[in-house]
């Protein structure tokens, strides 16, 4: 057990409205941008620290007022480079203090942690507007055509209550039978959960249910309904003033997509060049029936990789005529953006690296198509060098996310162990997922930040419900989950409790009739109305869609913080078991104002210590305080 | 007062011969990396995470023999990208952990910490075989031909025991007349110092005393002896088998440079495009007695910037014939390499960021023209992301070396206050030293931590002797840098006391005639005693030379380390005060050996308990254990 940490005594600074003015600078351009200083903290100066060109400069700050209980100062930043790092130079009794994106420290650091300016538009407001609602098109819905459809080649047909495999060759072909209509029957469920994005996995014809191996990217499945239903899904899902994004394989084809067989069967074919071919052996390498060696995603043989040094490949992927990255933009489909799967490899291969040139160009194709088209990487891991520039407008979000709430929320033994390690779960303290998360975050320019798809699960992933163990931890998550800075991202399934141990087994199908029966062991009420209300509670709130972000407390076993617009100032307490409670400092109501409850069973009261925080728990508590 | 860290129970690897195989793989290599997991550390298993094309790869690791104390374990780092970040997986009780260069982590941590394997050379050995000893020319010595010389319009002569100013015109005016020749005639000084290396600050003429404002990069400034005398002092550097390095600047010239005046005569001579235009009263911009505006160092017009978008400025400063930075390394000068000045601004402006080209170009004109060559940048500040490939060799390292040290030896009050900071000078405990140390360093490859600059302070700082306020203070600076991996640099005149409030004021002259009376208030012969022994303890050991660097106790008063090599184990311990003391295990010494003293009058004590580190302070030891 540790102590749990205050930290409301230490001066505060992030990239939103209340700090720094909205809107991209531009190179030239002076960005004031706001420190707030607790009375509390003995912090008796400030300078801005930032670097231009390389060389890091002081400005002295200004005191520019405040409020009860804290000052502001404000200095100047001068926008000479795409990317400006600045932190906050603190004069203090007992010595000078940093403060950068990962907090207050009293020795130098590096600049890895800065606070960063970027004259790089963010992601389009709508991303983080409402929920993105995962959809994995095999499992979520048939229509009444479904099972009139051939059965193709590759696939065994599953009956949709079966528990999905969760390995072996069945859990790639496994058919539920899943199509685009079914999704458009059941929107009324998204619109009840404020959905505001639909994301889809693929819907390009491949030999597997997830159609990450795509053998062409010209049409859609005819499983799922093909072009025609792709257009009518789009058409309703607009039509309820909802997004539709798309998913892309930007690292890889399907082998048996028809460029690759053109490429492998015709050195001088202009698809030939489009692949990466390597000596059979080599890592990653994998090797055709011909003896003709290929790089393949993790060296599978189903996932040749898409070489980005040659033109071809932009023009077939990007920049010619039909190419998909744009055509899907427009109508009858008019998508509103792509999620891209391997983001995190697409155009590294050996000694180059053109991963980065790859995230600007379809940045730049995407925006071009529709001026508020999104683009969201999928890098299962540290992605923060991949985040500083023009190119993804987001992550998913699994390393400042993902996997830290699950750190904290984990039950022991679960089946779910350390997703993606060879270890067993582990459950760890406050502490050290407010850690990692703010090192992660603090990594990236906060409009990134303001956007990252956050999630507690995907199709990737063990499900939130067999992490945590119960609907109790559930509701802890689903809270963080829509209080926390970013996009809320909900797999299908989740909403209602769905299990799986890994990624293939929590690919499980919506029991829709259990729903209509008003719930059952698939489909969990409860949490239902868990994920509705806090949909709504976020959608109602400025300061939860769009607000700073304040940890004012870790403990090990309860987080409290703040999300502040400049409207609104909301006090967000989860807590995962019992613990020591903490008191705050009454400024941070609005005079004469008491706490209003948002969501959440735990109580605040006011009292004249400050306003307490009972050390409850599990539970979690939302509050609008000014 | 924090408790002390004790860390020899937790496993260890870094980039030296114990743990990686000596030489530089090449992509295609598979390259066997070592842990060390002591029996107390309750690890139980262990993989190897490395990142390839961006993704991480995890390695079962296999136990491979051990000695007393600590297991061995042996994965494969396959080498396919030319950086390959990795890092361990540690399974333990209660929960796995990360193993990186900034330690052992029970939480999920980003890339930024993780090892590296490199495939491009480091380094020459030699720059890292001897210590490097930093000449400003004009402070010191002069030969007897120095009073002869006319005194240029710019200067005001001073006299050799005048203190220098600190601040105003006349930093940059006083002219104290030391030369080449004089250099020469004191060289027994720095073979008695042991010195590997001798580097200069520049010898171009400019009009300043410092010498950073070129009016020409064609010859050597005839106040200091010109072409002929540089090239009598290479010859008998050389001749004592001493390396000596030059100082050029790339990121700007003098306002009186040849190519400058031309440049803003002529907008259409060859020369206009090397420099960086900008419309006057903009970020860094200076305005010329005609009104054209143009980039300068800070801003300052003495300094205008280069342009490296420029093939001229190519041209002139690299690749054309009788370019300086290959002329100087031909005959009859034969420089060993370069200290870049201003590396981190150059080839930076705006939106332009050439830093990395220019870095890699001049890296490979350096090594084409001499092989062992060296190329090492001035970078005051974060240079880590500067560091991760084949430009520069290794920096300076202020920030990774220099102001951590200062931190923990720093006296309150000290007029060199927080050196570039307008803040007081601030001492912190160990454990933000080696928090800072550990940061930096675990953010560059463990091929250039091995031969980064490390300095007490240099021309452009306070002196070491100011900022810590004692001999006694500065012996256990000392100790650290001929005891730290890296390069030890010494700017002439710390190894006998010189004082110093800041760069300016702390360039003094050498009292040459009180070392010949056998010491004064400017010669402090116990302190050139310490420097003397210091540097013949390094040279004799090949684990200080190049063994790895295992942190051991880190307490607020003393910190306590251990290099090995393959063949050697040494002991430091650094105590800037009493401490609480610290017993290490048996298993560190050699069976049946005692500790051997190298230096220091600190001792050690075996009893059946381990190796007993008494609390003693302030104080140093150096021993060999094994």
């Amino acid at each position: 057990m540790t102590h749990a940490s205050h930290l409301l005594d230490l001066p505060h600074h992030d990239g939103s409205a209340l700090h720094v003015p909205e809107g991209t600078p531009a190179v030239g351009d002076t960005v004031p941008v706001r420190l707030r200083v607790p009375q509390a903290s003995g912090v008796r100066d400030v300078w801005l620290r930032s670097v231009r060109d390389g060389e890091p400069r002081l400005t002295p700050a200004r005191h520019d007022g405040g409020t009860a209980g804290e000052d502001y100062y404000v200095a100047d930043v001068v926008v000479h480079n795409p990317v400006t790092p600045y932190r906050f130079l603190l004069d203090a009794p007992g010595g000078y203090r940093w403060l950068d994106g990962r907090g207050v420290h009293d020795r130098d650091v590096p600049d890895a942690g800065s606070f960063r300016l970027t004259t790089h538009a963010p992601a389009p407001a709508w991303l983080a507007d409402g929920p993105v609602y995962q959809i994995f098109p095999d499992r979520f819905a048939r229509s009444g055509e479904a099972s009139s459809r051939p059965v193709p080649d590759w696939a065994v047909p599953a009956a949709w209550d079966d528990e999905p495999a969760g390995d072996g060759v069945l859990a790639g072909t496994q058919l539920y039978g899943g199509d685009l209509d079914g999704i458009v029957a059941h929107l009324d469920h998204l619109a009840d959960l404020g959905v505001g994005t639909v994301y889809l996995t693929p819907v390009f014809p491949g030999r597997s249910n997830h159609r990450y191996d795509a053998s062409t990217f010209d049409r859609v499945d005819p499983l799922l309904g093909g072009d025609a239903a792709y257009a009518r899904l789009a058409r309703a899902v607009h039509a309820r003033g909802m997004r539709l994004m798309g998913d892309i394989t930007t690292n890889h084809t399907g082998e048996g997509h028809e460029w690759f067989a053109r490429a492998l069967a015709d050195p001088s074919a202009p698809e030939h060049e489009m692949y990466v071919w390597a000596p059979p052996g080599g890592p990653d390498v994998a090797t055709a029936p011909d003896g003709t060696g290929y790089a393949a995603w993790l060296g599978f043989g189903s996932l040749p990789k898409l070489d980005w040094s040659a033109p071809e490949t932009w023009r077939r992927m990007v920049t010619g005529d039909g190419a998909p990255i744009t055509r899907y933009l427009r109508e009858p489909f008019g998508l509103d953006g792509w999620r891209v799967d391997v983001a995190n490899m697409t155009g590294r291969w050996g000694s180059a690296d053109r991963a980065h040139a790859v995230a600007r160009e379809l940045r730049a194709a995407v925006v071009g198509a529709r001026p508020d088209g999104a683009l969201v990487a999928e890098h299962f891991h540290d992605a923060t060098a991949d985040l500083q520039g023009d190119g993804w407008h987001a992550n998913m979000n699994y390393t400042g996310f993902t996997r830290p709430a699950w750190s904290w929320l984990a039950v022991d033994g679960s089946p779910a162990g350390a997703h993606g390690l060879p270890v067993g779960a582990v459950r760890r303290p406050g502490h050290a997922m407010v850690a990692t998360m703010r090192e992660f975050d603090s990594a990236v320019p906060w409009t990134v930040t303001a956007r990252q798809w956050n999630l507690l699960g995907s199709h990737d992933t063990p499900r939130l419900r067999t992490v945590v163990g119960s609907a109790e931890a559930a509701e802890v998550a689903a809270t963080l989950l829509f209080t926390y800075p970013g996009t809320p991202v909900v797999f299908a399934g989740d909403e209602v409790g769905a299990t799986g141990d890994n990624g293939e087994h929590a690919r499980t199908t919506m029991a829709w009739d259990q729903g209509a029966r008003g719930g059952g062991p698939r489909w969990d009420t409860a949490t239902l109305d868990v994920y509705r209300r806090l949909s709504a509670v976020r959608r109602g709130s400025s300061a939860l869609r769009g607000g700073g972000m304040r940890w004012a407390v870790v403990a090990d076993d309860a987080v409290v913080f703040l999300r502040e617009s400049t409207t609104e100032r909301v006090l967000v307490v989860l807590a995962r078991g019992p613990w020591e409670g903490a008191v705050l400092p009454h400024h941070l109501l609005a005079p004469g104002a008491s706490p209003e409850r948002l969501y959440g069973g735990l109580g605040l009261r006011v009292t004249t210590d400050g306003i307490v925080v009972p050390g409850d728990g599990p539970g979690v508590a939302v509050h609008r305080l000014a």
